[in-house]
């Protein structure tokens, strides 16, 4: 089930069962958030700041992209102290959809060696 | 390039080169628009009236739906006679992000056996 909560410092997330395919394209589906699942798995299994991201964004902008990545379960997010973490569900989604997210990270960087993007 | 015409009956599509992985992602963040691909790849190198799949959406919404894929380099779609046809462009797909289009079909077929759909 969703962690539902009033306490505005404890995110709601769909739990694993929850997470659908459709959700996971869409929040894919966005230049800005497909860099940031690559950067997050360029240093996987660590929790990242959103303040960690080099992103052409404004600051909320950069909440928006987090908060579709956290409600389509791609990310967990989490606060330590007044920051808020980023952790890629990878676990959840290799389960659910084996190979997928592998295939869209080589197809990204695959369009940006072929675009000569970083 | 894309193929820009002022012939209503010439549809315009993305040259294999304009396909953008982001736009693939986002036709396909729709469950409709990944039921119709899934029944393209069931008899693949046919083509496809619009008609030809049963949707639970009207048929404006169909015609939207086709076009979302058209114009996202999913689908090639052209006129015989009266008749729009529809082409699943697996080959560029495959030559631009190879496994993408068969892990997300994969994908899609585990989640629909997890929900108990057809």
């Amino acid at each position: 089930m969703t962690t539902a909560t009033t306490n505005p410092r404890v995110l709601a997330h769909p739990a694993r069962e929850e997470i659908r395919l459709e959700g996971v394209l869409h929040a894919l589906s966005d230049a800005v958030r497909l860099q940031i699942v690559r950067d997050m798995v360029r240093g996987e299994g660590q929790e990242f700041a959103c303040s960690a991201f080099v992103l052409p964004v404004t600051k909320s902008t950069t909440t928006h992209h987090f908060r579709v990545l956290r409600e389509s379960g791609v990310v967990r997010q989490l606060y330590r102290g007044t920051t808020k973490l980023n952790i890629l569900r990878r676990d959840d989604l290799d389960a659910l959809f084996p190979g997928l997210l592998d295939s869209i990270l080589a197809a990204t960087e695959a369009q940006s060696a072929r675009l000569g993007e970083p």
